[in-house]
């Protein structure tokens, strides 16, 4: 008798359970820590996993990661060497897209200003920024459709992955001796890629010294892609005019970080793409089954890119 | 040989005198007060002007706004019987559905409440508030665009007005006997009234209290419409969720005024919607010329209506 293990620390999961057991009627679910019997675990859903937990499911047949990224389940040390499958979620892009269409139009009509004129009593009226080129940095699933949208709304819109992509109306970089060509134009930079070694501290001085004087920086992928000591000098001294970020390198953003204070920083507490449980519950039975009948999973992760 | 004043103080006006002369190349165009032939000016450009100055002009035939609105010229009670224009300009309707379009996709994905949230370093996620049903009052040019906007974007929409208008897909209601009716369901209220001895003060306690509890306003059409004690109190007894005022009833907002501070109030400095200097110049020596040819002027302002 099979059954599926939940290694999901610190989270209310009673709707997961719920949308899941309807798919699932027959298989037993459990909730990490209080497993009654691990050598029946041939399935698990994680998320920021504690390291080794995995060791306990010596029957464990398949790993099914509980978000899109896969960072926070590939740090662990003692990760059994068994398929991994991700959540791709069509709704995830579209919430995605508009949390960033809402943060571009707030920075055009100049609200963060504003607000911050508000806190000093000041009237101070200017028109909207002039903001014409956003460079997209990561072209998987989101940053493609981010990228598709700003072009459909005319701005100009650049691109920048690991491989060189082919998408229309944007003009693509490859590779870090790209990395300046794709950012230099841009008003707006949006960071969507995958938190992997080749991308962790990537926005550091050096290469924040490589944006446009004066660009906006929205971070909606991981906190732990840009060295947040660099960032706030580059917002002091000017390099950067402001930044709006969705994601840190430490969740919740601890009380004394100086990003809740600072006045160029926009702190939102990710909310910009949130897995949607029935989504989710969808893709995770249907792995479960493919593991149980030995069929390749759904949405599997390439260990070697480490997304 | 006839001139034009522009009586119009407190604003540095060289960008719209460049635009008039390239109209106009021939016509003496003077600023108030530095007039230096007043009884050759036969045409004036008004916004805001001291009371009784146009009775330094015994020449004159016209008298062009230099804004949509006129409440703050017909307030004048020297103001002499002579036609009323004023600007209607299309990229007002473009800038003022931009404005408010941004302002509620921020309210729907709560970033009013995490700017506050930032202010107390509090990391609460929450999902996108549900806003389903807009109100608009006023539906002369810029709020049926508005209207238009938001049915578009599939909102539903009601809208209110004077008389009653016919537009698609929109609800209307007309007169004070409609206004529960129009505003009762709606999530977010928007005032796009003309000011008038009708409209002064119409959204006070009585007219507040017949909104949704938890609704949002946003006034982008003048502040006088708002009895602002009354809107205070109704933020502060939660009737309503949030405001976000373009328009005080005094501008520049005094630095000691209570809007400045208030958690859920979001004040922008008259920004929504700015008249466009070329705009408004081809229009002003279009009603010049007609005024000089005995023509009647374009965009007519009707006195018993008072817009």
């Amino acid at each position: 008798m099979s059954s599926i293990a939940l290694v999901i620390p610190d989270r209310d999961l009673s709707r997961l359970v719920a949308a899941l057991q309807l798919h699932l009627p027959e298989v037993v679910i459990e909730q990490w820590p209080d497993i009654q019997q691990s050598e029946q675990v041939e399935f698990v859903v994680v998320w920021k996993q504690p390291a080794g937990s995995l060791q306990h499911f010596p029957a464990l047949k398949a790993i099914q990661s509980y978000g899109a990224g896969v960072d926070s389940i590939l740090r662990d040390p003692q990760l059994p060497s068994l398929p991994i499958s991700r959540i791709v979620d069509p709704m995830l892009a579209t919430a995605m897209v508009r949390y960033l269409d809402t943060v571009v139009r707030m920075y055009q009509l100049r609200l963060d200003q504003f607000a911050r004129q508000q806190q000093l009593a000041q009237w101070r009226p200017k028109g909207p920024r002039k903001l014409i080129t956003i460079a997209v940095l990561g072209l998987g699933e989101l940053g493609q459709a981010v990228a598709a949208h700003f072009v459909a709304e005319g701005f100009t819109v650049t691109g920048w992955a690991r491989t060189l992509k082919q998408l229309p109306g944007v003009q693509c970089f490859a590779g870090m001796d790209s990395f300046a060509a794709a950012v230099t134009d841009a008003d707006l930079v949006m960071c969507l890629l995958p938190l992997t070694s080749a991308t962790e501290a990537l926005l550091n001085e050096h290469h924040l010294a490589m944006f446009k004087t004066g660009a906006i920086l929205i971070n909606v992928a991981r906190g732990a892609i840009v060295d947040e000591r660099a960032l706030l000098i580059a917002l002091d001294s000017g390099q950067l005019e402001a930044a709006c970020l969705d994601v840190f390198s430490q969740e919740p953003l601890p009380a004394a970080h100086p990003f809740w204070s600072h006045h160029k920083v926009t702190v939102t507490p990710h909310i910009s793409a949130v897995t949607n449980i029935d989504t989710a519950a969808r893709q995770i039975a249907e792995n479960y089954q493919r593991s149980q009948r030995g069929q390749p999973l759904l949405h599997p992760v390439d260990l070697s890119k480490e997304y």
